[in-house]
């Protein structure tokens, strides 16, 4: 935590950021927070009580601070810290019907309050860290939330809704042509420069050395994208990966998640129900070897992640809660139209190492067999919205809001 | 239905199962309604639903009455009849949050008014017997209910309180000595002879012709069946059936479902959270091959379904309704211990035919690979228990309230 | 071995079973002979080398002779006889590459020639039981050496050829009516009654009570059972037993094993490479779901083991080797067309005991989740054609030469 | 092919690397060589076969020339060229015991004997690069036919032996002290640089800038490895990659693939029998999160593949054939002593294209989850030495022949 920081500021940031949570539940029953999808994917109800127990554990555990959850707690509710103890089996989150919701309310209220009591009691520096770190870590769980929650609705045939309001958690259209910005490459700073807060896997800020390269100036959009599946994208092999191939056939994929032809019109399942598809809107749901196939398709690539953060410009500072882009009229597109699939393997930046405990577990073990992916959607925070922010999963991964930014190398370049 | 029968009779005996079905979702939280711990089980919330798709979809629907629920619920809670249309996908039962709890009361109290009002109106031989095979389908389901939610809360390490009341539903101590009954055997007649109400594939009624043989008295006990666990019964093949073995190795199987051992004592997860087991008890959620296994040990072996039906006496009539058979001091022991594993794997009587319709998928085609039952256990509705009733499940099935009574060949037999 | 039996025979048995395993095994080279196609099914080399472990374990080694064996063999070619120790990993016998098949050559060699010394030397009379035992028991591994072959030889596109003299191993042609044959039932007798060579599942001989009953005279041929796909047999769920159509969809079956259509033909792969249908030749490799559908279909049902039995002559005297049932123009044409599924799940007769020891696990640990099979089929070795035989497969086993006769109640009987 | 090669050297280079497959081949019986131990593994004579199957179809067929092949070949010897055609299922290699091992044989000499008859024939330039291609890559099958040997070797009791000469295919002790060669970084070139062989996936050339860094001079070794081992390393999930630690305990990971503890001591299965482990030599079949957790352990990290090219010298010009290392005095250990996984996952350089048609999906394809290693192994052909050389397995691979090389930041870097 910088110097200076007020523990006001902190305090409200927590306050706004757990009442954020809640509100995201809001829409959700009881039986909608607690049942589990896929073992990718967490309840809401696992949600909101693992970042509960995230505070508990690492801020005021070590304050010795004791509030008497009972003891399950600490294995039902931690993800995979192994540093301290036991964890739940994960794809049994499901069978969680107790503690119930109302339980896990009087949870957060605790744990909240015991929070709040301590920032006012003048709280450490390095605990004032831990809790913007907790902070931090609920906002990427809230996105998750989203996510998860969309997941789970898709598989009624009811098509239920999450809420009403379209433009706070779908992709927006985004009409304008395909453009390219040139970036003329070099040796480019790639890292999280300054002290405000960020990931340790956005640092250490390192030198790369880049070629000359362009970037579309807006992600791929349905439109687009459906011409790509006309045309015979999921029966081609030449233009998939080899791991790429076999999902396809193995899993029979044909477009991407939550897409489904209904009276020989595209349709996709919303957080808003099921809706027609938007052409401008960016295409959302494909994995990383949908979005590799389609640039290859399309005569392009997909850019590397430091192309990405070199192309990009630095948004404006924004508050660190809201988390509708559309809110904040100045963020730059890039950052709430979709995630973005970069080329480059999940992996550490030279001289990474994470912190000692079990802190040091958040990011570090999961450098493996993941892509990195750029940008932000329409349900990410905005408190997580940054150039130098890397998001990371499994080439398969489609139930995130991911999408497609293209690259290629400048002409003459080879 | 029988001549004779009151429909005044037929509407309370409707009522009283539909309102019994609610009462014991009772005791459990949305939540715990709407979970599923298994492929082979159910959430409470599709059993309540399901039990009412029946009158709608076998009742209503063919006297012409249209209660306007939406159409999805022909898919949703239609669990495996073919010939009235698609199913929703089993194992995803779980995943269905909406309809809500609250919509599924809705339903059932619409389809419970229009029902009642079908039989005040006067209702036709053949709709009162559809009637009359729906209530004691529910009852099935009512049995079913407890055992899935005991299989779903025995995940949660909290070990959750379905009900405090102990003796509902959990085996009962059975304190006597272990004696034998000796019967003849010769020509004796097997299946429902009567026309009071009975399940196809308990008739056509036929004549078998039996060995003398021996039954045990009562059921064998957790203290007995602690001494084969004891003696290595988990660890000799010798005594197990080869795919009894292959799933003792695949499963990990050391004891009895729910059975654990607590600070050198075995404990058994209940309906009412985690108890020390009762020496006399009846030992219950066993698997087939558990049951030969300790049967070969004993030195003793399984009935047949005719030893048993034939070495068993009719309980005297007894009301419809009431689940708890410890209200009912003249139902013989072995109608509430237990169920119990008989030899026979679960077949046609000979001359067994299936109605037509989609009704005639309520049994015949389940005749493979599974085992009968003989019996009841202690959450068996009361209106389930006779002499020729035939429960059946799978060998491997551990989650019913399965145990084992024993067998032997008179002496001099062979 | 009944009194009286003299052993010159039981040496010429031995002599003659083991060379005629060598023969089957001629037109195979050691590559043939080496790989395994799938768990349920085992190389030729090791079929060879089973069957001689066989006399080594249970006949030489009592005997106290050692022929000084690897001492891995004990492992490696025990099957399931947990009682003399380990076993190999089943689904792994197609990795032996070593020892070679030269080397079981040799290692057969060895052993006959100790076993013949033994029988020559005046062996005791449990000893030549076991050696007649083991006889048998080469002959029931000579059929699964020829369908394990078949299944194996499928795989390759090339359509290998295993024989060309098509009449030795494949269904002939059975050019008759389909005609119904009355029994009148009654109390029958069961089970192998005389002293001569027998499985102990055989036994006891005892009584059961059937009804009057009708069974065909031929088997269902090719023809008829096209005629069952064509009137989408495979599509109709309400032919089929619950776990059978589970199998039709998960498995994607729409024929027997081996069929295939080619421009517009329905041909089957043999052990004679790729043919055409021969439309009056029983229908073979049918699994038991699709017996039943079939007999569901004709309206008819499958018949019990027991009319079965009860409902065949007893074939006359036959020579003990001699594979091919057209040698022998006295056999009745049931005992060697394929093998018929009965509605019969595979169970112990009532009394049975299996005798001690590791010989014990012969027959007894396997009677659970099979149906028994009665009849032969066109590899099955003549020592094994008698009316009390029963063979036993899983419900979703087709590698066998498996097929289906029909049975109906007799009119007026329900 | 660079202007000026004789065609006189490329028929030497074609018939000696034909003949040295076929001197691998030797040792082993047409069993040895039938069968498949795992879908990633392939039989020794499919190999054979596709490395055949490749010269006729890339070279043979687009120059007019058709040696009367089976048309199936085409299906059965595809590896994964879709472009080609349909491929036979890859796990099923092992079913293939026809074309049986001389048929084989047949068709290499006859392949053979047409491309020698082309090039003496004068062949293009075109052509010859792709005989050129050919060569190598039956090279590196050359590689992948030893490990597979072991591998389905491995899983025999009778722990078969290969070969005789130890030193041949077995990593040779290295008895030096671990030093650490200190690399400065800067702006350095990575890639094949001149006009000699290499595969498309070594280029283009390129640039990247490096941090300063230092490399070991030798691989880790059996002894330091297992006090890892001895540390609790695989018990230890601090240690591990979130989905290293998953295979750990999924796979029951206890130490490298082939160790064994034997009375005490470690013993590894080698291609001459089961041998106890020499202590200096380096480490072998471990995984990338194998040689990830024991970096870890050991304080420091794997090396890009980047700092591995410029850390290492190129080694001078070597016969393109002779496959034993040790054979070749001048070759830097580093090349020999086995492959070393490094932190880079395999992709693309900047402005990488395949070529096009079927030989493209030669590299770019499997551009994804694959780490890359370097250096190469006791089983590595010559040919395939070279600096810029990247071989590439999936993380948790570990039949090759890897090992690990240390690296860590040079100090004052960070």
């Amino acid at each position: 935590m910088k110097p200076g920081m007020h523990l006001e500021r902190l305090a409200d940031d927590f306050r706004r950021v757990r009442s954020q949570t809640e509100a995201l539940a809001g829409p959700l029953s009881s039986e909608d927070q607690c049942v589990q999808s896929m073992p990718d994917a967490s309840p809401t109800k696992w949600h909101r009580a693992h970042t509960t127990w995230f505070f508990e554990t690492f801020v005021l555990a070590p304050s010795g601070i004791d509030i008497g959850s009972p003891s399950e707690y600490a294995v039902l509710f931690n993800s995979y810290y192994n540093a301290v103890g036991e964890q739940y089996h994960r794809p049994s989150r499901g069978m969680l019907t107790r503690p119930s919701n109302k339980d896990v309310a009087g949870y957060r209220a605790r744990v909240d309050e015991e929070v709040l009591s301590l920032i006012d009691s003048g709280v450490s520096n390095e605990m004032a860290k831990r809790i913007e770190l907790g902070i931090h870590h609920e906002q990427q769980h809230q996105e998750l939330l989203l996510t998860d929650v969309k997941h789970l609705l898709s598989h009624n045939p009811l098509d239920p809704v999450y809420a009403l309001d379209e433009h706070s958690s779908a992709p927006r259209p985004w009409a304008t042509e395909l453009t390219w910005v040139p970036n003329e490459g070099g040796v480019v700073p790639i890292g999280h420069a300054d002290s405000s807060f960020h990931f340790d896997n956005e640092g250490p800020k390192h030198d790369v050395l880049l070629r000359p390269f362009e970037l579309t100036k807006r992600l791929v959009n349905n439109a687009e994208y459906a011409r790509f599946v006309d045309d015979g994208g999921y029966e081609r092999p030449e233009l998939w990966l080899s791991d790429g191939w076999t999902a396809v056939r193995d899993r029979g994929w044909k477009a991407p998640l939550y897409w489904q032809k209904q009276d020989g019109e595209w349709t996709a399942f919303t957080l808003h129900g099921r809706r027609r598809l938007s052409p401008t809107a960016p295409v959302s749901h494909v994995s990383y070897y949908e979005a590799d196939a389609y640039a290859r398709w399309a005569g392009a690539r997909l850019p590397t992640e430091f192309e990405w953060e070199s192309g990009s410009a630095e948004p404006e500072p924004y508050p660190l809660c809201g988390r509708h882009a559309y809110l904040h009229p100045k963020l730059p597109r890039i950052f709430y139209a979709c995630w973005q699939w970069t080329s480059s393997g999940y992996s550490a930046y030279p001289s990474y190492r994470p912190v000692d405990g079990a802190i040091g577990e958040y990011n570090g073990k999961f450098m493996c067999g993941q892509y990195v992916l750029r940008g932000g959607s329409c349900v990410t925070p905005a408190g997580h919205v940054r150039r130098t922010y890397r998001n990371f999963f499994p080439p398969d991964a489609r139930w995130q809001f991911s999408g497609i930014r293209l690259a290629r190398d400048s002409e003459g370049t080879t």
